[in-house]
């Protein structure tokens, strides 16, 4: 009985709940209430309501809900963290309900300071190392709204960015001069690898406006204008991050729709994408953290 | 009176007529009726209005009236153009109304097409070299929503490129993460001149992403975002051009807010901004075009 708790991925707007049962999840609720639709007084009752639900187990929390628009704000632990750190920066809502720290890295080097943060992601990755699922040594890549890169060294996060990718194209196909070009279904084929190759050439406005030019010139079929222009971020983003990274091989821990796009991208640019099961990365991470506090 | 005609820069969102007497202009008209608001049947009678507050004079109109938003779209002439190429260009709506045609530009090199359009801009660039206001081969730039940079050869257009900073910037400022960062003033100073050189590494989306997560660690002051974001975009736009252009000269047509910030960006980044007057080079280039269908 020790070995079951409720682990619940909480973030901005979508949180899932599982019942772990010896490091298997037994059972799971998927629900629409995250973060952003919650004030931070409604969150004893939320979790009331999941525990009616799914047994009166500890739980362990990772995500938004540890942030300033969620339950409450959980200070984020420094670089180099593994697991262990994340441990030791549980916040304890009481003795049988935590919050898992985000992370932060701060860079001083030459000029002004540079910094990151991450919450809920670290769950993912650091779980991906403790299970086997990627080398103690990677690179690993979890594209999505802002899609975040980060570089493991012994089974711990050393160094990460974050790229905002998915919310430029978000923000695109919504708003402004592409919008109307960009509604269409986006695949991997010909003008998905074009993009790519003209996102390595990291100029970013100037190819955006060529999506535009090019439809006006008839130099692009208008059905591969959404093709290209998720090829074109996906490929600034890889570009600029195989440019500094010294590994050939990414693990992409994504749904397998956006996987395969940033695995044909990171391909393209002479990388070498390596498919992560992105759930099962948490939950081998959040019942690692689970052990650590016995 | 040979000498008087109407020259009317009719943009997306709005329209300068002005009656040009000599090669001055004694009367100008600015208002708010661009193409976005006028359906193609419009045109005539808000034409007939201008002659009836102006005089009954001939008219050269340039910028979006020429497309198909617009009255009717004008072919784009090929480069390399010079005002002469324009002229015979032109679209005679009637024997004393006519629309100056846009450019365009391809460039069929290694891979897939690439190619680029302007429609309006095509005059100040032009009238500049014709009124010795820039050399005749020189690098210039009209920054905005839509940032232009051309290279003149012997006074003529031989190639640009469009880049879409101004929008992307407009975009930022009003839908998602950054929005409520970037509301303040921008001005030229430490942050800004961070942000161009944060630009130069040309990695935008993680660039973006750090005014974020250095808003949440504290490592900048949040009334510097908005000049830090400003300097971020224009300092990437103007370090893919400095990188392809040899010029270290940039002659910047801008309003002197949009050109100083421009000035600034070019010059930390190693270039040398030199301020034109943008008005007064339509003026010159429409005259010139003007005096050449005579």
């Amino acid at each position: 009985v020790s070995g079951s708790f409720i682990a619940i991925d909480w973030g901005t707007t979508n949180r899932r709940a599982m019942l772990v049962e010896g490091g298997e999840v037994s059972r799971t609720l998927r629900e629409g209430r995250g973060a952003s639709v919650l004030k931070a007084a409604d969150y004893p009752a939320e979790l009331s309501a999941m525990r009616d639900t799914l047994g009166d187990h500890p739980v362990l929390m990772a995500g938004m809900v540890g942030s300033n628009i969620g339950w409450r704000a959980v200070p984020y632990v420094p670089l180099p963290a593994g697991l262990p750190a994340l441990v030791d920066g549980l916040d304890w809502i009481d003795a049988r309900t935590a919050i898992v720290p985000g992370l932060m890295f701060r860079a001083d080097g030459e000029g002004p300071a540079r910094g990151d943060v991450m919450r809920g992601e670290e769950v993912q990755l650091l779980g991906a190392a403790a299970a086997g699922m990627v080398p103690a040594d990677a690179l690993l890549c979890q594209p999505g709204t802002h899609c975040k890169w980060a570089r493991l060294e012994g089974g711990a996060i050393t160094r990460f960015v974050t790229a905002l990718t998915g919310e430029l194209w978000a923000l695109l196909r919504v708003h402004g001069l592409l919008a109307r070009q960009l509604g269409g279904e986006v695949s991997d084929g010909p003008a998905f690898r074009e993009g790519v190759r003209e996102g390595a050439r990291r100029d970013l406005a100037a190819s955006l406006f060529g999506i535009r030019a090019s439809a006006l010139l008839g130099l692009r079929a208008d059905e591969d204008a959404a093709s290209f222009a998720s090829g074109l971020l996906i490929g600034a983003d890889v570009a600029a991050r195989l440019e500094t990274e010294p590994d050939a091989a990414v693990h992409i821990l994504a749904d397998p729709a956006l996987g395969r796009l940033y695995g044909a991208a990171i391909e393209a640019l002479g990388g070498m994408g390596v498919a992560v099961d992105s759930e099962a990365a948490f939950v081998a991470g959040i019942t690692r953290i689970w052990e650590l506090t016995a």
